[in-house]
């Protein structure tokens, strides 16, 4: 019996470790996406903010973030902990290495904070950025964590779960999240420079270099097995495997069902099979899915993930129109279709006396992680444009931000620059 | 005995859904591999028939082709149980998650399906292409899947495993068959405008983005462990583990030996270091070593692995001097490869009681599947020209797909299209 | 208990397989990020110099490499005895698949020669480094490697173990190591024309593709896991599978150390946020923990990965001084960041009855590694030099050695070549 449960022990912190280095390469798969999508004078700072943005990520996570999310009382119980003995202060003899339960949830806050670089691409300032991105994964996010899977009541009002929230692996808590933050910092900033013209017309910016988009997308889509199937949090049993393995087959099943929609959506709308549009149905195939993978038949996860793909090109296009300037679609991706997956939730699991969510419990749950995301977000995003503003002036704006933010242009061969 | 058998369980079914995932990888490196060879101007197309394949494979595999190979007379059974109770109609308890297997063979269709797209590059319509992934992965690959892995005689006449028929993971089942699905294409279609001078004269058409070449060999290679590896089907034994730790040592020898040696002979035959052909000898090595991966040593790995980086490039030539034009040399790779890979079978795993091959009943095997695919495909994409067209017009071709198709250059700052 | 075993047993080999997986995906990562630092007209050759060092690593290593590094008195024990019956000629019953461990120790080598390529490139003959690369990964690797995880004595007279020398993952055995041959490669070739002006002036000469430098950043970010978690060598019990946790999170978090000190750095001394700083401070977070992630807490590891990424910085300005030229900061990052990973291992190991490291002893290790593979490259690269000449000429190196070497430019439809 004791090595039986060695094993167990052993298999459910490797799977974690696996699944955790799966979610950490999605950071590598939003760098690509966002370079392929902006203008080749803007790629290099796009680049510098996804590797910050990851580095900082980890780092305010483990001196505050996480003992926020999970900690209870002891905000750095985590950093403390680790200090002296290497334990992380469960009282319970843990399942699975709690270093594991660590590695797998800091990546998860860098992907929340990843949403935000691409929607505010080409006129932001680094600095400004990479400080909003010390608050949101120190503070933020964990708080927003600490009401969902850290099970605390809400400013000690009301407690999500005994509400009818479920939120499997992030939708909201993750994907809506990052949005909302995403949208706040949109809002104060303002579109870029050319993108609206003052006689009403959008004028398409297309993406610099859309092999990377595809990549990006592609890593991503690898990624989310982690980000979903290691959200089942064990797999050392039947039962478990079993929902592991079927949230590997939604996941996959939404992510193709939302491509596939949105292709052929984009060519009824535009005329063309539009790449970008794929690929967004694709990642908003993923983002609905994300609620909820393990009850859903495949067939029933690729419809979902198809709703996903409509919805998603819908949404880019209002936004357009509503000129809410988003370079990379994060807000209709991860926003929009993160609320649908946390909606499509009580269709296969409904609320019952084991779990599951009501509409009500949802749209409650919703409704809080965006209040507090948005709010937050906005105080913070404005008292950074107070202190050291946030937009680059219209001269580097237009030089790109590449040689005024970081001094080394992305394709100093190719774009004329040097040689 | 209980908890061992969840263990073994668990174990197993993790090992199928991280080798699943490193398959599906694999369609991230077709992607970017074919992007990296075609010209700049036919890369946004590419790259969207390479998501598309993928999405519409695993799609279409769901609603009927895992049926069609492994339901027997019940060709609708997985869709149906799935629906119904997530179950997959299996009688005998299973040794691992049900999902996790339609996970891991659902990629593989996407493999296939992958060979076609960069052999009918740059002067195929999206949409023609699109609607033969359709019936490829429904129907002319599930056929051909059931007799052979699936194990039904074929039409009822023969059965090729008591022919001495063994493809451990696909040399044959897989990329030759997707290698005569490209062939079938590539001689209705013709080659491109330019390749073959009215003198006689073959101009080479140079890749546009190298690098994007070779990431995609080296996600190819990765995923092939999974490919391979998990064509084992079991490691939870010492015996599996034993035999999944060989294939993973052999398949990486194999693709080394082929690199070697198709950059060795390149420098011989045109006196230079050609990057294109030394990732083609590696892909070489690995369909070359994927119909037995677990019974060679890793000598005899790397030495098969060179005669098919040998192979590939005189079937380059050989078909660039009968004027079938196949942009990537999938038809070279993965067919010519691929028979060589079945026809070394018995060289180290002799056709005995246990199981095993002969030369006969590899070659009878070979025969069966090209003639299905073949014949098959050629009827699909006769009848495809005639509905809709299959070939874009000259125009188009000239200017490039991409903007006729879908409407977005995938470098539009370094080209000069638009900035 | 016969089943727990065997469980254990396939656990284990499986992760073995996982991490090497990992690990071989690094050769990818090298392959981008040097890809990626070169400029345009040099791209085609480092891409080759990646692919081909890593399949005669893999080659070199199964004929002789992997005997002489544990075979003790026979050289050739791996290959006989493969060609043999399979075994590898350990008597002991294993714990795990002899192939695992094979497959694990081989993408090692490829990790150490993939050092050497960035740093000698832009102007080193392409036959002369694959050349150098048999020798390294067939004797001057496996020797020093025969001595350190080997266990041998060093020319019979000491043992590196008993002196108190330790190097968890190969901060010296692989990445100083590789540095010392990229050393002496460097300073027989001789800087890059232009690099250094007559009057004394340093020339930046920028990489061409940033994302490709930062997506090859994060590859062997990903491919580290496997590379430090495999090397705690089990995994299958409650200590061990802990020790591997451990292991991730402060790979993870030296990584994010040393990134953001050298953003931080880079901004303060050069006044922008020089994206290669940021990744080669990550790299170096990486080299710096390396000889030790199992000891320290996370909070500790995300010092030692700030020091690795200041060193580096301050390193890579000194080589430049010093007018040792080397494109990629690989000789910093591997050497000097190897160097101090060495020596902060008796900080949270102490030399101790049970294990562990003594400055002394770190220090006669380093020197041991160093003298070896310094001494040994440079009589190889001046014999090479003698032999075969290892720099193109004047004209080749101007016009870039892409059409010299391999006939091929990378980019041929955006560099003005040929389109």
């Amino acid at each position: 019996m004791e090595t039986t449960f060695q094993l167990s022990y052993a298999l459910d912190t490797f799977y974690f470790l696996m699944c955790g280095a799966l979610v950490m390469w999605m950071a590598a798969g939003f760098a690509m996406l966002e370079a392929g999508l902006v203008r080749a004078k803007n790629t290099t700072e796009i680049l510098t903010k996804n590797v910050a943005l990851y580095a900082i990520s980890c780092t305010m996570y483990m001196i505050c973030g996480y003992g926020i999310m999970y900690g209870g009382e002891d905000f750095s119980f985590f950093l403390k902990d680790i200090v002296g003995d290497g334990a992380t202060g469960q009282d319970e003899p843990a399942s699975y290495a709690p270093s594991a339960d660590f590695f797998f949830q800091v990546v998860f806050v860098a992907t929340a904070m990843s949403i935000v670089s691409g929607a505010v691409a080409e006129r932001m300032k680094l600095w400004a950025f990479l400080s909003f991105a010390v608050i949101m994964t120190a503070f933020i996010y964990p708080m927003e964590g600490a009401w969902t899977w850290g099970g605390q009541p809400v400013f000690g009002m009301y407690t999500l779960g005994e509400l009818g929230f479920s939120d499997f692996a992030g939708s909201g808590i993750v994907h809506m999240a990052g949005a909302a933050a995403a949208l706040a910092g949109v809002l104060v900033l303002g579109p870029r420079k050319g993108k609206y013209s003052a006689d009403g017309r959008i004028n398409a910016i297309p993406g610099s270099n859309l092999p990377l988009a595809t990549l990006g997308t592609f890593i991503l889509w690898m990624g989310w097995f982690g980000f979903n199937g290691g959200s089942v949090l064990a797999t050392a049993s039947v039962e478990s495997a079993n929902s592991v393995a079927v949230v590997f087959m939604n996941t996959n099943a939404a992510a193709a069902g939302g491509l596939i929609a949105a292709l052929l959506l984009a060519r009824v709308m535009f005329g063309k099979a539009d790449l970008t549009m794929a690929l967004n149905g694709a990642l908003a195939g993923l983002v609905a899915i994300t609620a909820e993978p393990s009850t859903p038949t495949p067939a029933i996860a690729t419809l979902f993930g198809a709703i996903g793909g409509i919805l998603v090109v819908f949404s880019i296009v209002t936004f357009d129109k509503l000129k809410i300037d988003d370079p990379v679609g994060a807000i209709s991706v991860h926003g929009v279709v993160g609320l649908l997956g946390l909606l499509l939730v009580p269709i296969t699991n409904p609320l019952t006396e084991d779990g599951g969510a009501s509409f009500v419990g949802q749209l409650i749950g919703a409704a809080t992680i965006f209040v507090w995301v948005f709010v937050t977000s906005i105080i913070v995003w404005l008292a950074l444009k107070t202190i050291m503003g946030i937009r680059v002036s219209e001269e580097e704006e237009f030089e790109g931000v590449d040689m005024s933010e970081c001094g080394l242009e992305a394709y100093p061969d190719f774009t004329g620059g040097r040689q």
